[in-house]
């Protein structure tokens, strides 16, 4: 069995560090990926820390993952050597169900993650993106289009699509008011999808700070939540709020600011419960929803739309080595906008 | 200026007396009716003991008002004398807005309650139904179909649309799991409803004691709260729950219900916020939503299904005498299924 080199979260909370492990050999119907670079998702250190419960250690995060095909098996015949692919949050899906639903197959209970889960065997341990190659099955590939840079691709694995599914099923477009709560590694990809989808985007940032970003990535408003008079100035006014802030916030206040009808989906999570008041709701037949990635063939319909609109996610590239402050800076929300390992770091050390 | 006889909330919390009051005079658009029964809905007692609130003293509080229209005014068209009407909610929508949302008035800032609320001359307030005549707006005035009994018939006007509403909008019926969280004034309507159009109608219910009651009225399974196996079994399995339970509840179990796309409908305000785990929503795209009484259209609309399918209330009969002691059972939740004050009581006194 080929032995990869990666970085490894060995305990919960404990600094990420080198890690070899060993990596399946080719199947028939999968891609081997050299992966060249890989995005930083905040949902890595929720699991590196073992702040949702339930993580498995050794743990090698990183589910925004791009590369080039370096090897397929034989059954495989939608990829190439040499081909542009990405794999996002999951690769394999079908360990309970016996067909594979392609549009919801985000949702089923046996879905098998792309790290900090066990694959089909019930045993093994998947391993994540930040490493050197991982062999994916065809069917949880993804091609990225010619266009769109590889380091800047890689965020829209995950952080794309966690705003472009929603966005999509919500029927946002044009004549549609939608704000975007926090514009960070997220938020900063749904104000350009929503932009380039057509809809009216307003941005609520706890300050004024990132004005100028916003705006230049699509954004028509930008109020700050610091500033209470923004919650009565926008009462009522928005179709659709998505909203990323994985903190508790007063979600009554947010849901006061939706239309008739309005939905705020959450796809950041909170790791407690946060209170809503019933009035919010119920006098303006509102909805608080959840959303959660999306699927593979959603997965692909995104990245075919980034390319056509020329949409990546603004990035900060970093070594492997430095892997352990991003995480800092995550947490602290200094980044602009999504941190991504460039993998070739990983040879020189 | 007419003098009408009825019956008082004093002040907050204060029992209900007798209380007469000025009618307006009968205006070109107006019905006048003489109330043969009134419903005793819950929020006549959240507001005449200011739970939610801004309540105005004295209130004649009484929403759910069936009679016979005794007078009509020159430009009114669509009642004459000896009609079988109803009144529910609102009297008026039209304060703010210059067109009247047909579809929708009932979420319009500028609703006129029946009571606890002001005229459109903001000075004059609104009595309701625990009285024995009262003259309403044309377009505000339902039919009840002749099919109906007029006293069984007047819980339509509020808890029959507050179950009705939601359950059109979310389009439950054949094919359709819904759950009725709560087997009151409420909850009772949304079963038959539920039922006759067409859905799989499960109740859940704080304990088994009104299984046989839910059964009659057309529930094909029932559930207990109190049983912690029960939200063990029905994880995942309901495409609509409509909550009609006014207490705060741990939301988070019953969203962990729904399947996926599912919403759980609040129809029934906790006085406080209730926390609620993003992990229930975002797990499976589901929503927590709100829902409110329904429009003059709609209540037609719903009194007409009722009249094609013989769906009324159940109902316990009282004396306007005994209102203070109904209230006291209501708030037990010691009532099957709503009281219905009986108006000629009152001329009894």
């Amino acid at each position: 069995m080929p032995i990869v080199n990666g970085y490894a979260a060995p305990a919960a909370g404990a600094p990420l560090q080198p890690f070899s492990f060993e990596r399946r050999e080719l199947r028939d119907d999968d891609v081997d990926i050299a992966i060249h670079y890989c995005g930083v998702c905040h949902s890595d250190i929720h699991q590196a820390r073992d702040e949702w419960g339930g993580s498995m250690f050794p743990m090698v995060p990183g589910h925004e993952i791009a590369g080039v095909v370096t090897a397929v098996g034989k059954a495989v015949t939608k990829f190439k050597v040499g081909d542009r692919v990405g794999v996002g949050c999951f690769v394999d899906s079908c360990t309970k169900c016996k067909t594979r639903d392609v549009d919801n197959e985000q949702y089923m209970a046996g879905l098998i993650q792309t790290y900090n889960s066990l694959e089909a065997d019930g045993v093994t341990p998947t391993f994540g993106g930040y490493s050197s190659r991982i062999a994916v099955k065809e069917g949880y590939v993804l091609s990225i289009p010619d266009s769109l840079p590889l380091d800047a691709a890689a965020p829209l694995l995950c952080a794309g699509i966690t705003l472009y599914s929603p966005l999509k099923h919500w029927k946002v477009g044009p004549g549609k008011k939608v704000a975007i709560v926090g514009l960070g590694g997220l938020g900063h990809m749904g104000v350009k999808l929503a932009h380039a989808m057509g809809a009216e985007v307003t941005v609520l940032s706890q300050t004024l700070n990132k004005e100028a970003d916003g705006k230049r990535m699509g954004a028509d408003h930008f109020f700050a939540t610091s500033d209470l008079q923004t919650f009565v100035d926008l009462q009522g006014y928005f179709d659709v709020i998505i909203n990323t802030v994985g903190a508790s916030i007063d979600w009554t206040d947010y849901l006061n600011l939706l239309a008739l009808d309005g939905s705020m989906v959450l796809v950041g999570i909170p790791e407690s419960p946060a209170p809503v008041h019933a009035f919010a709701l119920v006098g303006g037949r509102r909805s608080l929803s959840g959303s959660m990635i999306g699927s593979i063939k959603e997965t692909q319909e995104m990245l075919d739309f980034c390319g056509e609109h020329g949409i990546v996610s603004d990035i900060e590239l970093i070594k492997i080595q430095d892997i352990n402050e991003a995480y800092e800076r995550v947490v602290r929300s200094d980044v602009r906008f999504r941190f991504v390992i460039d993998m070739s770091s990983l040879e020189a050390a």
